[in-house]
């Protein structure tokens, strides 16, 4: 698919997600490497501001984002605490893109999602340029392989084949159906303090306004069309861009006001429980 | 414009001005967007740290970059508390850059000096694709008109004629004279604690340096031409990259030092009315 | 060697290191007077969160990183508290690299490693567009002549011959010789709390386990291979990704457990001495 890809669509696209932040050069150098490798390749970033260390985070803000990323592109994820450590490093397509990450959940809601094939387990002895850094994989392995990936390698030629069902996993959480309902959690909390849930909109299918919903301190027995449906300063419940249930307060912080934070407990029910 | 200023100046270029920051993905899921139409966009970020909800914020930060651009630009600005409810996603050509926004206000420095040409209200029914999210039009709407638009496509394709009279605004605070001076007021206040004015470099053309300004606790009667010209730690009002007045601390923070923030008011007068 | 090179590598690539921040438009500034000069630039960032006004934590971080840039690179960098006074600009090359800065001894790494070739002091007034800022030179000078140099115009004609030796440096701190080890220092804290320091790995090249290490509340009695070396919130001393002696806490803050800051006296001697 690679040198292919590249021809069909033009430019090669990496997309990077670290939790590498901005106030160091590592994401700076990761490019460099890209650059040196496919002069001709597009880097965007998704986020480098996922909270450190924390692989189910990374996992869930590469969730989200993934869905925008042209055909083809190449996403470079890494959350890696084990860097260094025995932890393999990947190569896998699935659902027309490529990922480059460390072995270790980071890619588990792909991995559910997109049936991985072409998996690979990546060898830096073949590819790599100078000294292995064992604190940065992220650019002497993962954005150095990107790069050769980029100007229309076969990836085959920087590993050995690996069976998906070996891939590391990590437990993505999943709302529970219960009596009237469903019982889930929150995903994350953007910078607005608005607090994804991984309650499907599909829930609301049927019933779609006759629900209560709650979360922490944040109450409301309606799901709302928009923030524009309640007036400034009031909580609202809607369906976020991740298409799932999101709690909001316009104009303002449902994070600060209510105390909800990631992992928080939502309770869904429908609202004739009551 | 499109297609001819595109294939003139070579590769189209995209910047972007978000409230979206950067601990999320959303910037590189527009990113994404963008890049799946159009593969050879050259996009750039102006700033996604303008303060969230805030469309006079987002305005003048526009209005102090957009002179940098190259000509034909397509500028992708998302302040947009309105999301999902009744205001218009905008389209219009000004100064030989195109504008793509929602029609809040955000645009209104763009409005007062350029002189919008071929307004459109854009009609996502007819270019979006899949789900519009009610929360994100950023990725659905105006990422993907900006996409579209730079590859080539007539943008009166995309929506209906708008006439710029009809366009929202608000108001960008202006200086007002008064005896022996004017009254002006803190627009921006940088990441170093510079404070930009409103006050225009032209007020100073005449008697440069016999002035006294007042700001908050800053206070210096002279006009330097740069920080360079005091010493470090002391106070020094001189003329900003937005060739406005600009009140700074050498090598420290006005901001902290005297309490400045944006709307603090700003007394600028000639010196012979002390 | 600049058109040569832009010709024989593919596209121009433009690294950025300044301390304007994220903030504000600045960065978006330069990046769009670089694409105004030269659409077919590709631009990167090393970081733009660098301590503001102080140009060795600039030096350090773009030392940190310019061993990572494809040949040919322009790095511009821009920690410019004299901005405006009687500082000159810079142009040189270096180790296959081009580097635009102002000369207050940001570049000082650069050289001291890389005999600076080709060096000029840039003459505004020969390329610059409308006016200068005396606040800005990051966009009316410095970004301006990358652009242009980018585009393949030869460095020669945007200013006049300056002799190598005369380019400002400031001292980048080197670890003392001193019985049974080395007397070093802390360099960088980065975002996860780990503690860059100036000590060479080269210094560990014989008695790799014989040692012990102390910085602030800090100490270990043995050089480990990776984080992963330890267990979970456990300190551990390793080789950085800049090939030198670093601090860390596994998945936890050195910085934050210990006091260690930029500056912090490191103290490596050999075990026999205890």
């Amino acid at each position: 698919m690679n040198s292919e890809s590249a021809s069909r669509s033009g430019r090669p696209v990496i997309a990077l997600l670290t939790d590498f932040g901005h106030q160091d050069t590592f994401v700076g150098q990761m490019k460099g490497v890209i650059l040196s490798e496919c002069r001709e390749a597009t880097i965007i970033d998704l986020t480098h501001e996922s909270p450190p260390h924390n692989v189910l985070a990374g996992a869930l803000h590469l969730s989200a984002a993934i869905g925008s990323l042209p055909d083809g592109a190449i996403v470079v994820a890494v959350v890696d605490p084990g860097v260094g450590g025995d932890r393999r490093a990947l190569y896998f397509e699935a659902g027309g893109r490529r990922y480059i990450a460390p072995d270790n959940g980071l890619l588990s809601a792909v991995i559910v999602d997109g049936s991985p094939t072409r998996c690979l387990e990546l060898d830096p002895g073949r590819f790599s340029v100078g000294i292995i850094s064992r604190t940065f994989h992220g650019r002497d392995v993962f954005a150095r392989a990107a790069g050769i990936v980029a100007r229309g390698v076969d990836a085959a030629e920087l590993g050995t084949a690996l069976a998906p069902q070996d891939l590391a996993r990590i437990d993505i959480p999943v709302p529970a159906l219960v009596d009237h309902g469903l019982d889930g959690e929150v995903l994350i909390v953007d910078r607005y303090g608005n607090a994804m849930t991984n309650i499907p909109a599909e829930s609301f299918a049927i019933t779609r306004n006759a629900v209560s919903i709650e979360c922490e301190g944040f109450r409301v027995s309606e799901l709302m069309s928009a923030y524009a449906s309640v007036s400034a300063g009031q909580p609202v419940a809607l369906i976020s861009s991740m298409n799932t249930l999101e709690l909001a307060v316009r104009e303002g912080s449902a994070a600060n006001r209510y105390g909800i934070r990631p992992g928080s407990s939502v309770r869904l029910r429908q609202r004739t429980e009551q």
